[in-house]
């Protein structure tokens, strides 16, 4: 029998939940590690719990009981002999105290350093820090700013229209755009109180709004020897409630000059605080493709498999081999982009209602297949999608040789996806795939509220149909002589809604 | 809304059924062409039939009053409008004939002329066709032979161990290996009758039996405009019952040198039948890495792919635009090989009684998910196995940067997938990825022969259950004291057999 390569973990505790903990384990398993998933009273017959070699109870349903308890995570792995912790993304992810309590307790956490996640993590001493390798900013303050009148000044030398932000934010939360210097008392004052119900922290900074931005990241990884290399960038523009909906890697717009550039200041940017594992480096780029560094996120990003697919690297065990010690197996040199991937973020959301949570039971539940296509889940028919957490049932992927392909198997894929029971945002992620401005590569993150309104769906759900109708009505026509036991059956071109007729 | 590209074929029927018609119908969805499913009376309720926009009944279940019909799928085209047909593997898919009659009826067939069908269809005359471009043959006879001293005399010239094929034969029928020239009267005269009672024709022909036989072929494409391609090879030695089960890209054993010149002896022997379409050269390798033409299959293979994943191109598609007049979109030279890729037939077969068909219900079916894995399968929870066809279930196929993390992620796919009410190659397939031989690459054709046997299966399932009882009843030992409620759950490594305890 064979034997599998060493390495220093050999049964790691996922402390995560969903499609995310699937895949991490799925990961683990090839490696031959061993996997600890944990779990809240609510996901007792969850997926991940039935997929890992052993599961442990951690509380109850409210994260803040059970996922975000760091030691109560640490107790399992000590339970269980768990030697190290993969975070995912959200909960205990970025949280640099976890961290430090992780390396107090002698594990290891497969991710950065308590350190690098303190200053990445504030959005003040992430520029400072990326400062010192000359990446480029949005123009705008460098420092934190309580004070209106100075705050004012500032906005009147970078230029309207301006962006208030919380230094502490994120996810869109507290942030205000000003349009004209008329309205920036106002609208600086609502920011203030804002950010300090909301983060306990006043502080905001102001800089250039770019009125058609492009939300750009690039995927680094760093060992513990000092090699960091970035694996190109994803684009992430599609964005509802200032949140990804649509992923893709590469990005239709950038050219290869700018790609090595923007490679290279995501380089800078992780090594400015000697950055090891997995951590992505978000720009935005405007309409003349100069790009301006935003943050940086310091854990695997949810939309990490369309840089899988195109640079055929996988992320989750370069993480775990990175946190085992070991150097990075390949240099910039040796990674190349084959192909293209799109990714659409399936949540059971209502595209109809503001995209609006609903909760409920999968009465179907049927993943789509074939060449080119992955599916990253937490779910099966029959199974819940509970209110406690993030509402997304999966991450819908597709590989093609170029972006077009990729694009025309996402609509093969979403038309194959079979849920029933809840809404999601399938037909969303459809429209947006057939999309002129989506598919000419001409949009920006104001895509979903420039094009998208509910009637859109309905639309298009009424021409489908009326298609159907018609080449059915037309069938019929031409058979009409047609006997009952006859051998033709007309369907609609949506597999889940066909009319078989014996 | 977009435009798709424009094709000469807006309406495609596929001739087949199972995982081969859905396969092919994802493929011609993503180009945006309407297609028809045909169906036996014991196929109304399989996913082909649901899955294309329209299905045309056209017989009773045995194949030859459906599926091998011409006319009434001719007549299915008729009916529905459908210009062209993609005949997929098996059935009618080689039949010269049929591929007339489709030409007769002004419908374009997905796949080569009935002339290179012809050709190709038969050993001697495919042989005869190759030797104009001076591909290697293994040494012997060149014409069929029926006189049996004629024939002695050219095996003691060629040298023993001998191997009689019928001319028309294929899948391993009427073969027969000779020792030594004292037993070959005897199996000569067998060969002739077996061949005789089973092709109808008793003409065979005599070579050189290779002792540690690999066998590589090499995937060809040709447009109608004299463009011809290869995409690399298929490395298919693992066989149970001279046919083939595990199938992986690239192969393990080949040089960049030895690679190059096959595809070129691949492209001859295409060139010289003016082949168009999708097609495959089969050659057998020897220990000296000395290679020889065995046969051309003029059609899609099952294990084809393989070749799509780690050359990025969708060979469906390719056949859809070639037959539509289309010429190729790239040269030899724009192609690559990326990464590896394996395939493991799952077929309804009891590995521990023989490999024979189990038919029955498929009470559980869950098939595995995540990076690198691809599924192409027809059936779905709840389905029956129709004893009248192929008892293939699916194909489970992964892909990785390297051989390695390919089989790594095909061991982690099998334990993931999940069938009952059935017996399967799944744990067959277990075997052959852990075994040392493969993994090291130093096998051939006699893998299963010389490694396999049941009691491989139930020593490593009994192997796998021992290590779990340990590691819960360390774990029980570890937690005596707790109570019930506890919050530890133990599991054996095998996710569908869990011990699941609260």
């Amino acid at each position: 029998m064979f034997k599998k390569s060493e390495t220093q973990i050999s049964k790691l505790l996922i402390a995560n939940r969903g499609e995310i903990a699937l895949r991490i384990m799925r990961s683990a398993k090839e490696m031959g590690i061993r996997t600890v998933a944990v779990f809240s009273e609510a996901d007792r017959d969850a997926l991940h719990v039935r997929y890992a070699d052993e599961a442990v109870c951690i509380g109850p349903a409210p994260s803040n009981q059970s996922y975000l308890v760091g030691e109560k995570i640490i107790e399992a792995c000590q339970e269980t002999g768990a030697t190290a912790i993969h975070p995912g993304y959200g909960f205990l992810s970025e949280n640099a105290g976890f961290a430090q309590q992780v390396a107090d307790a002698r594990l290891i956490l497969v991710g950065p350093s308590p350190e690098a996640m303190q200053i990445m993590g504030n959005k003040l001493s992430a520029k400072a820090a990326a400062l010192k390798y000359n990446i480029p900013m949005v123009p705008g303050t460098e420092e934190a700013i309580k004070d209106i009148g100075e705050a004012k000044q500032r906005a009147v030398e970078v230029g309207f229209p301006i962006l208030i932000k919380a230094a502490a934010g994120g996810g869109g939360k507290g942030m205000r755009i000003v349009e004209q210097v008329d309205d920036f008392e106002e609208q600086m004052q609502l920011a203030v109180s804002e950010a300090t119900s909301a983060f306990g922290d006043g502080a905001v900074f102001i800089e250039r709004y770019v009125t058609s931005p492009r939300h750009i990241e690039i995927q680094v990884l760093g060992d513990q020897h000092g090699n960091i290399v970035h694996l190109f960038e994803r684009e992430c523009s599609v964005q509802r409630r200032h949140q990804k909906v649509v992923e893709e890697a590469p990005s239709s717009v950038l050219t290869p000059e700018i790609r090595a550039k923007m490679g290279k200041c995501a380089v800078d940017v992780a090594r400015s605080v000697n950055y090891t594992g997995a951590g992505t480096v978000e720009f935005i780029l405007d309409e003349n493709l100069d790009f301006f560094f935003l943050e940086m996120n310091t854990r695997l990003q949810v939309e990490h498999p369309v840089t899988e697919l195109i640079t055929g690297i996988d992320l989750v065990k370069e993480q775990i081999r990175i946190a085992s010690g070991e150097p990075l197996s390949f240099r910039q040199d040796d990674l190349k982009i084959n192909g293209h991937a799109v990714e659409l973020r399936v949540y059971a959301e209502d595209p109809n209602n503001n995209f609006l949570p609903d909760i409920g039971t999968l009465k179907t539940y049927k993943t789509p297949k074939g060449n080119g296509v992955r599916v990253d889940d937490g779910f099966e028919q029959g199974m819940e999608v509970p209110i406690y957490y993030d509402p997304m049932i999966a991450k819908l992927i597709t590989y093609g040789k170029d972006r077009e392909e990729a694009i025309d198997r996402m609509i093969r894929a979403i038309e194959e996806y079979d849920i029933t029971g809840i809404e999601t945002t399938l037909a969303f992620g459809k429209f947006v795939m057939q999309h002129d401005a989506f598919r000419s590569g001409a949009f920006d993150t104001h895509f979903v509220s420039k094009y998208f309104n509910p009637e859109s769906l309905e639309k298009a759900d009424k021409q489908e149909a009326m298609i159907a109708a018609l080449i059915a009505a037309q069938l019929f026509d031409q058979k009409e002589s047609r006997q009952a036991g006859d051998k033709m059956i007309v369907k609609t071109s949506d597999w889940r809604k066909n009319r078989i007729k014996y």
